[in-house]
């Protein structure tokens, strides 16, 4: 027999057996040591590339900006903002400009966004803050499908939406409770945002994300806030935010610029990403992608400033990479998690808040792939110091589908993470001298005061993965993580309760929500 | 819908689909630039804890050494020699002594320990290197079971021993063939060394692990290496090493000092790992484990220079937690992860390679538990710098079982870590401003002199993973990845051709091996 693996007979396992029924009935997954509002990172960012790679990546995204530029559609008073800032504006036709700016403008601009601010959660225990050492991890967003073991891939309905809100406000490794968590298919676009909203106000007590699809859905979000919060309350605090795609490469469409506006307008928060598929909207080297995403993000947080200046931006990237042999996009490959290390370094020095990568995976299933895939991409994140984590939660399917089960595989992990971020403590008590001390070489600690005192805030707990011995793993079923996920996400829904709202405050969000849809025919694209 | 996700209609993966047959047959997992004998890292190492909380890690470690001590057994040898060299010993009983170590001693001895060297493969051309920012990828080692989804768990066979030394020698993204990939279970316990020296001569041109559960077995291993490579070869290089366990808490047994200076005598490698399982055999804390890791593992090293100065010898850590609830050994938990980034840190500050971590997980199925666990102990253990990282592949059911799946699973992932290790190249063309600038905002970047260049390798192309639309996907038979690792090691044996080794050397080795196992009646324990 091998020296190397625990002995099945006479492993530390075995002698374990005699817990005590109280210590062994806990409810696993607890970690009541762990939870916070949203993460203070205690480790280190993990910094890829050194002074002079940087640099050549910033002068890259300047150079973009200087001599390709950004092109800017459908929307004047954005084009005009930016050319009172000093862009230099060529007209295209009559609603497309290139826009140009010399090397340091943007920047300059980008100096009164915050480097730091607090997004505020109905419930107040609730607020996250969003930059600095401060980490959110947000469910994941508009996935058209949904699945789940039971039923396969759909379309996904506002009854799934509805249900992933509970899900997030159900797990305390979530921190915020997202967006367009998947795509409420069953209701007219144009109303979808409504019920959005409801959903993110009534069945979480969160920070949330709200429409960007309109600049009368944005609208609609920030008057809804101002309802739940009040309107003076929310012209001084942000208690929503925007998540805005450019149109890569280097676009920014007027829905778009028109959303950012109305959010910045509104002392809002606004997410603002390059979505690049590399060799399809951007260079297939990561080192070009990175430069084209801080041109882009850097141009569209930009237009935050001028609009009103200290509102909440977010610099972001969503960088992925593509199958050569099919040109499908892939997600959770390495060379993506290389870049979204290095655009924590590029936000660092820009000192702004950044949200980047996820738990993404192309798997069509809750399966190995899918976490394999998954944990190569957070770790990027949270190694980063990504700041905001949208895809936390649920990313199957190369974003086209939320996964009910991927959704606790992916929050468990995030719980995993609480406990990583965490760090490692260094001082007498923790280097645990006196626990070797007491009862000398050759002998456990099983049952010294050092292991006594620590034992129960020592380890993650996880509440999803089996770590029993392979025998007592089969007589309970023998299940694997998926079917255990499956089991989870209906035990959550089943006890769920929705945290409290009063009376007045309902019935005014509903009977907004009313008058809106009754003022509007539906629209089915 | 929402611009987050591509749209299932309009995303650029459908544009793709007109690629050429040639590009779109090509043979999955190939990636031809990514091969290497072993890896060169060139992405830093990421280093969690400042001097100060390091030095009193070393600290707690010489206080340890200092004045607790080491327990040393049955091998009087070994305690001569720790004593000769300035150790204070006190004799405990008979066969049993404490040695104990002025701070400072056993760093004195470990100066003549080598930061780096080569073990020498029968193919030279797969010689690794062992040290600095070379970084060596083996199979797992020393489970008494073996599983897949046909037969389930079962006992392992020398058959299943040499399908995995075949499956290894199959695969690009390992380096090194390993040892005890499984227990052989139906050869007896002091003759299945033989065979498996054989396997791992005959069945891979790799370097491998020899014996070491008894000195005469670690003796038949070198013998055995004279034999394929020269007698006068092995004095003056590295061809095989012994993966040595000390016996936590602060053990070292004589079969193992023995086993020990039987390698360090013939000039061979030997492996120095303390196994911790954190609150059963050392501190719960992880600062106290990886102070008791470096305390333990020096002493053992600091062995291999008292028997012959310069002898290669790695320094090693097994860091692993346990469930707060059943007792039950965790591995792929976030702690362990974080310490193994640590015992990086002090390798490096004591100049010495280090063995670390691996694919480890819990879970029997290779399922998505399997590889989110796995995922986390192996980016500790390439991110902190480890360089020989045994538990590569196969790791499953906390180490009691090798799981064929998991094999090609983790082989897929140590192929997509050779991509990661190759960090992020910056210059003129990855910077790709001409790439945008050809075309223009707006306009795709498929068709660019640029992506035509890098599409071939820009990207780690998986073997296993499953990156295809959802409808191909379905089409295709909707496998999950355990389904398609399942087929692919089917294929691997089927297609596997033994390297060629001359008939001489060949008989030579069967003659030895006849004739040693002629000399022994079997022992079954």
């Amino acid at each position: 027999m091998s020296l190397e693996a625990p002995s099945p007979v006479q492993s530390p396992r075995r002698s374990r057996r005699g817990r005590s029924h109280s210590e062994s009935s806990a409810t696993p997954g607890l970690n009541p040591h762990l939870r916070v509002p949203f993460i203070t990172r205690n480790t280190p960012t993990y910094d890829l590339i050194g002074e002079e790679s940087l640099r050549k990546i910033e002068a890259t995204a300047d150079r973009i900006l200087a001599e390709i530029g950004i092109e800017l559609r459908e929307d004047p008073e954005t084009m005009c903002l930016f050319r009172d800032a000093g862009a230099h504006i060529t007209e295209l036709s009559t609603d497309r400009w290139n826009a140009k700016f010399e090397p340091g403008m943007i920047r300059e601009v980008l100096k009164t966004a915050p480097a730091r601010f607090s997004q505020h959660a109905r419930n107040p225990a609730n607020t996250v803050e969003i930059g600095g050492d401060a980490m959110v991890f947000a469910p994941s967003y508009g996935s058209p499908f949904v699945m789940d073991l039971d039923k396969g891939r759909r379309y996904g309905t506002l009854e799934d939406f509805e249900n992933f809100v509970k899900l997030a406000q159900s797990s305390p490794w979530l921190h915020h409770s997202g967006g367009t968590i998947c795509e409420p298919t069953d209701i007219p676009v144009n109303k979808r945002h409504l019920d959005m909203i409801y959903a993110h106000m009534r069945y979480s007590d969160r920070a949330f994300l709200g429409s960007i699809t309109a600049p009368e859905r944005a609208a609609d979000s920030i008057e809804m806030c101002r309802i739940l919060f009040g309107a003076n309350y929310v012209d001084q605090h942000c208690v929503i935010m925007g998540n805005f795609n450019t149109t890569s490469p280097l676009v920014l469409d007027g829905v778009t610029s028109a959303g950012i506006r109305e959010y910045a307008a509104a002392g809002q928060g606004s997410i603002h990403l390059p979505f690049l598929l590399g060799g399809a909207v951007s260079p297939l080297t990561m080192a070009g992608s990175v430069a084209q995403c801080l041109a882009e993000s850097m141009t569209s947080c930009a237009l935050t400033q001028l609009v009103r200046p200290g509102a909440p931006a977010v610099l972001a990237g969503f960088l992925s990479s593509m199958s050569l042999r099919s040109g499908s996009p892939t997600f959770g490959t390495p060379e993506p998690a290389l870049g979204s290390l290095v655009m924590g370094q590029l936000a660092r020095r820009l000192n702004m808040p950044l949200r980047c990568a996820g738990n993404f995976s192309t798997s069509k299933l809750p399966d190995a792939q899918a976490m394999q895939q998954a944990m190569m991409s957070m770790m990027s994140a949270i190694q980063g110091g990504a700041h905001y984590i949208l895809h936390s939660a649920g990313f199957l399917d190369g974003l086209l589908s939320m996964s009910y089960e991927k959704f606790v595989m992916d929050t468990d992990l995030c719980g995993a993470l609480h406990a990583y971020l965490k760090g490692i403590e260094v001082n007498e008590d923790t280097l645990g001298f006196e626990a070797l001390a007491q009862n000398g070489p050759g002998e456990h600690l099983f049952g010294t005061d050092h292991t006594l005192r620590h034992y129960k805030t020592a380890y993650w707990d996880s509440g999803l993965t089996d770590d029993t011995p392979y025998e007592t793993w089969q007589e309970q079923g023998g299940t694997d993580a998926a079917q255990r996920a499956n089991r989870r996400w209906k035990e959550a829904l089943n006890t769920y309760e929705a945290p409290a709202m009063d009376v007045a405050t309902n019935d005014a969000l509903k009977d907004y929500i009313a008058r809106k849809k009754a003022s509007m025919t539906d629209m089915w694209y």
